[in-house]
């Protein structure tokens, strides 16, 4: 199905993930804006497969993916084996916590999902688990809305804000992290113009967050990477607002490669830098951001686009997917326990055990 | 033709601007790396067009370019009226120097050029004209040179650059000038490693750069425009060298889109950052950089890649194909007139009356 804008798709009918069919319902992610294609995933190597090679990405939705995922595991292994499947399926929660490195999302569902295993299922474990994989994926909906409404109120009427990557419907359970707060605030009259980076190289904010915006009608502006700087200097940003991959225990934050670079150029030019994630990406256990893994993909999705060979024979390239911004650049963690602003080690903890 | 590593061109014999079977010979750097072609250029609109459509681009290739240009409009308004020429090249010369905004190496070249008509010139204006452009363009690539060994000779032994977009051989008369102080660093030893940005839209980097660097062997990594402040922080990167579309008096300096990000990443990671260009690129007659215009160029250039919409219909972009380097920013500024460290006013004046 190729979407124009007349036949525009509402956000909180956009679901990345869904469990559907007795199996997960993927938005093809790595056809839009061109084609809106989906992709049903029947088991759990197949989901570890997507969640890898992006099918699915934004860490709210890979954590929610693999939670589904372990229902997929646990129907399968249960069949073959309905004494035994608590320990077969532990290579599969494996695999799948592994398929991505970064976003701490995916272990945390995987964890969780674990946990519950682990505390004792009897009979058929598909219905529990199943109840325990859609309370993650309503829960985070309704973290996001939370965190819309919080991040909103640190906003001035009429601003500008600049975004990176994509943290929307399409990242997440539903509605979304930072782009979440850019619905909220543009619903308050709070923010006037988005300015979305286009987020080379696999053009999250050029194909998915212009995708979102473009169906809600929200005045938005698309920028190469490199003009974020230059948009600042300009005063057209008042705001940077920004999704994470995992925030460690000292707010360090890691999330798409080329948020530090805005980062720095916020701060340089007094514009306030805004982190938006649910709870499930503070990872405590990270003391700070150098412990963080950061995920580094093939060399040709920077020498290449969709199949068109742009950089000569011979060259090589270096592709961090993620890259970490210090805790001391960034004004306000939002998370749907409430606002940390200037980032501590203390603040983030009293915030986790609120 | 297409050239693969096995039959690559040294940089002495790539020439992105010649004079050749009475007109100007053009490599079509639209096309590179997947195709090596020629266009050749018989009169003064098609110079002009190629200039405005990025055939050739680069301030100082525009400029020698336009020198030519000035000769193949001679050589037609002299045939049609051998007594008023000189005042029928008049627009001829004032659409030139409209072709692109940004680049003063344009303009310097045109008005040159209607220096030398308006001293004066008897009879065939042809040969005296382009004994000037030659000239022109012989200075240029003497200009480079000298600017490689001047500003190589700030670099420390074994250092890793950063380079943006393309000032190589194919961005100037031949040799470089960002591009030339790499080709003379890698040849001391003082560099070790290239990094290019990929500079969007246009690629300059992932194409042109990239494609000069693997012909000559330099080792030499592609990144996304926006890991350009991580691999800062990672230690990488000892001097970012770029070139200059036009130097204002006090310094401030008009480059590609992305400069700014990378000067303003520079500075906070205590990267020294160096611009290099020969004298026909600084304008005393512009006081700072506020006053240079700066060209908007196509919103399709930010929503397509390589020729693939990769953007959803109805969204806007803003391109700006040059930002401002503010003076401040900047470590030294290379001419072949000599090295200006920390510019100001008065120290770019002192160089430019050497």
């Amino acid at each position: 199905m190729v979407l124009s804008r007349e036949h525009s798709i509402s956000y909180d009918r956009i679901r990345a993930v869904e469990w559907i069919d007795g199996g997960i319902r993927l938005i093809d992610q790595r056809l839009l804006p061109a084609r809106f294609e989906h992709l049903q995933i029947r088991n759990v190597v197949d989901a570890g497969r997507a969640i890898h090679d992006m099918v699915v990405r934004g860490a709210p939705a890979i954590g929610v993916t693999a939670a589904y995922a372990v229902v997929l595991a646990a129907r399968d292994r249960y069949k073959e084996n309905p004494n035994g499947w608590q320990q077969a399926i532990q290579p599969d929660l494996n695999l799948l916590a592994e398929a991505r490195p970064t976003a701490v999302n995916l272990r945390w569902a995987v964890e969780h999902m674990r946990g519950v295993i682990n505390a004792g299922i009897a009979g058929d474990p598909v219905p529990r688990l199943l109840s325990e994989a859609q309370r993650i994926h309503a829960e985070d909906i309704a973290a996001n809305r939370r965190m819309g409404e919080l991040g909103a109120g640190l906003i001035e009427k009429g601003s500008g804000v600049l975004t990176h990557c994509n943290t929307g419907a399409l990242a997440t359970g539903g509605y979304g992290t930072a782009l979440g707060v850019v619905r909220a605030g543009y619903a308050a009259g709070k923010i006037k113009e988005v300015y979305a980076d286009e987020t080379r190289p696999w053009l999250q904010g050029a194909r998915l967050t212009a995708w979102e915006l473009v169906q809600e009608g929200i005045p938005a502006t698309l920028i190469a990477d490199s003009a974020a700087t230059y948009l600042m200097k300009q005063g057209k940003v008042a705001w940077v607002i920004v999704g994470a991959d995992r925030i460690a225990a000292n707010g360090d934050t890691a999330n798409k490669i080329g948020t530090y670079m805005t980062a720095v150029a916020a701060r340089h030019h007094g514009v306030k830098f805004m982190v938006v994630a649910p709870t499930s990406t503070v990872d405590l256990a990270t003391s700070d951001g150098s412990a963080i893994p950061i995920e580094t993909r093939a060399e040709a999705e920077v020498l290449n686009f969709a199949g068109t060979r742009t950089s000569p024979e011979g060259m090589r390239a270096w592709n961090p997917a993620f890259d970490i911004t210090p805790a001391e650049l960034i004004d306000a963690i939002v998370t749907e326990k409430g606002v940390v602003t200037n980032p501590t080690r203390d603040k983030l903890l009293a915030m986790m055990q609120k």
